[in-house]
């Protein structure tokens, strides 16, 4: 990054405009019941737009292909239904190769991409469901941004002895998740 | 890439090295017994070099802090073995994390990922192998890049009614993946 | 077993049936568009049958909750769709929970089950979409039985150099995997 | 189960000894550095001997080809090192194979299996953990037991806002386990 802040600087000298300053798109798109799993999507597009990118959250049904074309970050989100994605999110990951075209445009190759889930249990489920929605975008080429430690965030939402639906603690992991997404997806967009 | 090249136009007009031309260094490291997987991470190495990056081969026992450090991407291969990843791969992973004190440093953070696997059968372990490798890596923020349609690299080596060992199919999916590794780390360097 | 039949052979004296000789029932269901999975389908109902179940072959979507009542033994398979299974499997497995109630009413416990998967690539999709569904079943309290050396039967249709469709060694190993359903089933029945 | 009592009381009649009272082993393997999966593995040997099976908890270096031959049910629990299963499991996983001799002699086909995990984090590792140690015992044809709503028991240790070490609402989960796990063997040895 600092050699590109020199070239930054040179170019900046001529008049052009800096690569770093680039406009950079997340997409955060979700499938949500109870709302936990819209509490962490909201909180991913927070970090993003603390890194200086646009993020619009959707509704899972509601994303378009505009909406992926346009996106230079794409998160995905999913409460966990019996031990694995939600099948909203199962079914828009196999539309998108079809009903949008990305399998043969291979239109979605090289956008970052992260995942989040939501689930009950501690040890049931999240870490399947984040598997499923990585595996998905990965066969389109995506490239995967996961927290240090882990493979995307996630919150416990019915855990005994702590307390329900989406804690602080979680919020902001989603948020740097959110964060960490603008960053690399600016880096491959240059 | 072709905004970068305009800025690398106007920076070379004041002598500045170009973005594009940054020296990449991809390191392939692998576990092998029967010479299969040494087959694929050759190949992965021709790949990346193929996109002007340097790329070191090494067998996983041999990989040092300062190979690490010094990677822009890094591909991990092995060959499934009961099931799942090779016990020196795992044992690598870990070692990493405090021998090395990447967890603490997280001096991998970023850093482009790529994996493959051989395995006898069609289904029997390779996908669960490359998992194994990529959630791993994940593990150290590295960012992970996967073959348009699959998690990984990988080869079928005892098929019935197919040939033995590693086949030009999938020497060739190697060489993509080293490609793709090579030019994904390009960018996340920039 | 041999102990089982003594018992058998001395119940027997007495006039009761022999837990032996108690009849097993096999449901298999499963999701295809273009027969793949349903040939598999029939091999392992195939395979059941030579154990001396019954065995019931349906598509998902057909599968009542008495179809499940009624089985011993659940064998699900599911052709690759983008790297993971089909949705009307993820949305089956979900539907049994609410829509059929074996959530609450623990219906499905201790009944043994099985998966099996077509897909066109060697190592893309066939383990995760195995995968998905087993934990889908373990969910319920339902025991896994999986082939010597693999977690469930799979064909690779589309392999270049190889045979299209679902060859004949792939058929074996369905059969035998519906041969191994039936007699964990049995077993876990008495 | 209410069949093979009348069997047991039919065949008691004539002195045999009934398939229910037949003794039951359970080994439960463990790797442990701080103590947490130790005590997981106690619960589950006690949930086991509830049921009235014979349980061996040992630590998974010390396990030895006599103790798994003798075993009619094997649970696995590890903690999670860097996103997965620790070295010393993936390495008895492989061992049982070659070293003892189990790919060949299929001596462990038709075992109940189970599995368990601890680590530091709700959702990072655990599901991912028990996953590899349920695929490595998959591949040797054993029957996986899970609980009811999950892959095994897991311990998280390390959570925020929460008690440290293994809870006392995780070691009820890990007891039903070691429950579950000997009703199934002894139901797969009759």
């Amino acid at each position: 990054m600092r050699f590109n802040t020199l070239i930054c600087a040179l170019a900046l000298g001529s008049g052009a405009l800096c690569a770093a300053d680039q406009e950079v798109s997340v997409l955060v798109a979700f499938h949500s019941q109870t709302g936990n799993t819209e509490t962490m999507a909201n909180a991913l597009a927070e970090g993003a737009r603390s890194k200086g990118a646009e993020a619009v959250v959707k509704r899972i049904g509601d994303v378009t292909q505009a909406d992926l074309e346009a996106a230079d970050g794409v998160a995905l989100g999913s409460p966990v239904h019996m031990g694995d994605v939600a099948v909203a999110i199962r079914e828009a990951l196999v539309d998108w190769a079809y009903g949008f075209g990305f399998w043969r445009s291979k239109g979605l190759a090289n956008k970052a991409c992260a995942v989040f889930a939501t689930g009950g249990a501690p040890s049931n489920g999240k870490e399947f469901t984040m598997l499923s929605m990585a595996l998905g975008m990965l066969q389109y080429g995506m490239v995967l941004v996961s927290p240090h430690g882990g493979l995307g965030a996630s919150a416990t939402t019915g855990i005994p002895e702590h307390e329900k639906g989406v804690g602080e603690h979680e919020i902001e992991e989603a948020r740097e998740l959110g964060a960490r997404l603008a960053e690399v997806a600016r880096r491959l967009k240059e």
